[in-house]
C-alpha cells in the first residue's frame, strides 16, 4: 500500500527535515526528536512532559494528535524534492486508550504521494519499558507548497 | 440544529468545567483561559506563544486542534450531569488558514448530546485587532465517562 | 463563516450544475433530486427507496453519505467557473440518527473556497411530514479539476 | 496493531453476518457479496454497475464509501457476541484514485475492539485483472447495540 521507495534517505533531504523540524518551537516545548526518517516515513519520539497533560494527568490529545500530525507531515516531505514543503490540508485522529507511559512515539507514513496531493496516516503509541501501547490512529491529507 | 438549551450555564456545572479546565496542564502551556461557557458551547482563548509555533513561526496545528478539541470537549461537559466528565473519540480537522494574529479563539458547540455519545463541533479563529479570520473547523464524538 | 456571495445562481452555472448531477447514475438509482442551489449551496432529496437500506431498513449509511456528499461537491461546484469541476479529496461523516422517514434531504454549504482546495460541510436530514431530523453531519475538502 | 485472533470465525456467527449482510437491501442494488471473513476482517467485493457512477463513468464516492463502510462494520460485527450488532458511529473517508476496474474489493479490519466502542479501518481497492489499485482508505468507529 505504501510507495515504493528506497530505504535510505538521502543526505539533503535529512537535513532539510531535520532543520524544519528543528524550527517547530512546539516540538521543542514538548521535548520531542525525530528518531528516524526514511523515504515515507518519519518517527518522532516524545516524554509526556508535566506541561503537555490533560485533567487526569494523561497526555493532553493535542499533544498525541502534534506528534502524530508532524510524524506525518515529514514522512510527506521526504518524498518532496528540494523548494518543496507540505502543510496538513485535513487530520482525523481516533483516540484508543490514554496517552499513559514513559513517552510517547508517533509513525507517520505515507500512502500515496500524489502530485497535488499526500495522502498520510500515523500512529502513535505509549511506550513504558517494553511496552508499546497503541493509543491514537490518525489519517489525513497534506498539501505541496513552495518552500518561502 | 444545536439543543435547546438555557442560555446560563447553573454556577455549579461552570464550575466544575472551570475547575477541570485549570487542571489541563497543556492548557497552561499555551496560555489559553476559558472566555465563555453557556449550555453546549464553549469558548476559549489563547495567544500563539512563541514556543507553540511551525517551522514558519504561524501557530501549530497541535495548537490549532488542542484548543478546538477543548473547546469542544467542555461544550459537551456543560450538558452532563455531576459526576460524569467526557473524553475525545475521535476529532477531525480541516485547517483553512495558517494560524496567525494576536490570538486564537476556539468556540465548541454541542451538536447532538446523545445518552452515549456526543457530537461536537468547533470553530477556530485567528484574531488580529478587530479582524477575525476562521483557520480551522472541527468536527468529533465525545464519550462521556464517570468522573475518577 | 460561509463565502460571501450572490443570492442567485447565474443561468449557466446551474445549467451546468443540473447536467453534471444528471449524469450521475448513482443518483437516478437513489431517485434523488436537486432542490436548490445557490453560490456555495447546494440541497438534494431522495426518498429512502426500497433498494437503498441497511438490515434494519433503515437508509444504510452509503446513502446518507452519497447525497450528503453529492451535496457537498455542487455547492463547491457552483462558486467554479466553466471548464473547472470538482472531486471528493475526503469526506468524514457523523452519523446521528437512524435515517428513517418519508426522503432525506442533504444541504452542503462551502466554507471556503480556495484556489486549490474547497471546504465544504453537509447536512442530511430526514423528514416525515412538517418534521425535520438531523441524521447526519458531514465534513470535507473537494479538489477542482479541468473538465474532461 | 489488529487484535490477536483466531484465524476462522465459528460457523455461527459468520451465519449471522451472512444473515445480517443479506439484509442490507443496498449491498443487494450494489451487487456485493461478502468474499472472506475471519475474527476482526471482512472483505466484501462489487462491480462498478452502470447505476452506481458519479458523471464520468467511475464509481461514485458513495458507492466506495459503503463498500468500505459495510465491511468495516462486518469486521467490527465479528468480534461480537450473540445479540449483539454494529451500528456506524463516524467514518472518514480518502479517495486516493478513482474507482475504475472490473469490480471493488473493500476490506475492513478491528484496529481495538472496546467494551463501548469498536475502531475500524478499511480499504478499497479496485481491480481489474490481475491489477489492484488502492483507491480508499477509511478510518472509523463503529458502537455496540443489542439486536432488535
Amino acid at each position: 500500500m505504501t510507495q515504493k521507495a528506497a530505504r535510505h534517505l538521502d543526505a539533503q533531504t535529512e537535513a532539510r527535515i531535520r532543520e524544519s523540524f528543528a524550527s517547530q518551537t512546539l516540538m521543542a516545548t514538548f521535548g520531542a526528536s525525530v528518531t528516524s526518517i526514511s523515504p515515507g516515513s518519519c518517527a518522532i519520539s516524545a516524554p509526556i512532559l508535566p506541561g503537555a497533560r490533560q485533567q487526569h494527568g494523561a497526555g493532553h490529545a493535542g499533544l498525541t494528535f502534534a506528534l502524530g500530525d508532524t510524524a506525518a507531515g515529514y514522512a510527506a516531505l521526504s518524498l518532496m524534492p528540494e523548494g518543496r514543503e507540505v502543510m496538513t490540508v485535513e487530520m482525523k485522529v481516533n483516540l484508543l486508550a490514554p496517552a499513559l507511559g514513559e513517552r510517547l512515539v508517533a509513525s507517520g507514513r505515507v500512502v500515496k504521494s500524489g502530485k497535488r496531493l499526500t495522502v498520510v496516516t500515523a500512529e502513535v503509541e505509549a511506550v513504558t519499558g517494553e511496552e508499546w501501547r497503541l493509543v491514537a490512529l490518525l489519517q489525513g491529507t497534506m498539501i505541496p507548497v513552495d518552500t518561502v
